[in-house]
């Protein structure tokens, strides 16, 4: 076995809660590495609908998965994720020193204070004779995370599962209420980023809050993390 | 005084987190008036920074107040929403049929079974020497809404305040984590468009969940609310 990778983050999914989580980690200083199952980004967005207009995301009064997705592949390019696609995650274990050891079934193992597990509904428990993605199931629950309505139990503030470190976002998270709609995927990332902030900086939540809550037409910080002349 | 207009909701504010709530509303199928104290629709993202690119809008590498507030405005058309600019509201009140009239300094007075806070920071209490939106305040507190961090404190479900029927939405609420971008205001304005079809359509909040959450890009019924061909 190789070395495992050291990083910040790994992101499970690349669908769009998977590249916004992406984005608001870079907006975070955080960096990562994006593991998928399938041979690109977009997750159900081109699984399941490519081509078919989606009417419901903000500022967009139609815009298919497809163009969805590279939108926000765009949007991450200034944060340099690194794609592991064609890639399965297998386990995911503690370590001593508090970080996470993530198998996949490819060559890549990686070491990381954070997981994001944004993989979609259907993709964290198996479902027998689902549609495409459910054919590559996250064995969340044998990796000890609380499970409900198909989905990892969250806390609505910082969208941790009930394993430390391990975060989940978009269709594969549950809470009181949630929707599986993508608009609410975007909210529980830019959620989700403050608390891996924490993680990965060490700083208290509050200070994580002044110091990582700065807005991106303003700060001259965030606009050189993305790269804005 | 005249009578009342009956409508099904009144949302007063037209920035993003008021225009994304007449869009999520419409698709729930409830009809919205929106009232703004500005002479036309863009709340802060106009009044602020018109011009000013915003990086952080999911699916926009950059993206101006302006052409964002354009974006919306275009989105909410299919639901015909009635615009009540340059007013502002001066009460709120329970009606003895568990309506609420919005009484504002213009002509208008509405009846409507939901109301929707979405002015933004500093619109719902009194700042003074606070910059532009302060100077036209929305007095919550009066109307015995409970407020912190100046929002009007809402639960993370419904996004209603501790007032029946008042709803709070974007930078103007207040709730564990919140933060203040306008990603959020967009999941907030989806969560609180499912407890606002309870209140409007009578039916429980499971069966609002059946019949409100479908997705625009397969529902034929929410795609004939859109005007999709």
């Amino acid at each position: 076995m190789t070395a495992p990778i050291e990083t910040d983050a790994v992101v499970v999914g690349a669908g769009p809660a998977g590249l916004f989580s992406v984005f608001q980690l870079g907006l975070a200083n955080i960096r990562c590495h994006v593991i998928d199952a399938q041979p690109a980004a977009g997750g159900q967005c081109t699984a399941f609908y490519a081509e078919k207009p989606i009417f419901d995301i903000p500022g967009f009064t139609r815009i298919t998965g497809q163009e969805l997705t590279q939108r926000l592949v765009e949007q991450v390019k200034p944060f340099a994720p690194q794609w592991h696609f064609g890639s399965r995650v297998i386990n995911v274990a503690l370590q001593d020193d508090g970080r996470l050891l993530v198998r996949t079934d490819g060559e890549a193992s990686l070491l990381a204070r954070v997981v994001v597990l944004a993989a979609g509904a259907g993709a964290l428990v198996q479902k027998p004779g689902g549609p495409g993605i459910s054919a590559s199931p996250i064995p969340a629950q044998d990796w000890g995370i609380a499970m409900q309505d198909g989905g990892a139990v969250v806390d609505m503030v910082r969208f941790v599962t009930s394993q430390p470190g391990i975060f989940a976002v978009g269709d594969g998270c549950s809470y009181a209420g949630k929707l599986a709609y993508i608009a609410s995927a975007f909210h529980e990332a830019a959620m989700m980023a403050q608390a891996a902030f924490l993680l990965c900086h060490g700083s208290g939540l509050e200070d994580a809050r002044r110091s990582g809550v700065q807005y991106t037409s303003t700060s001259s910080n965030l606009q050189r993390r993305l790269g804005v002349q």
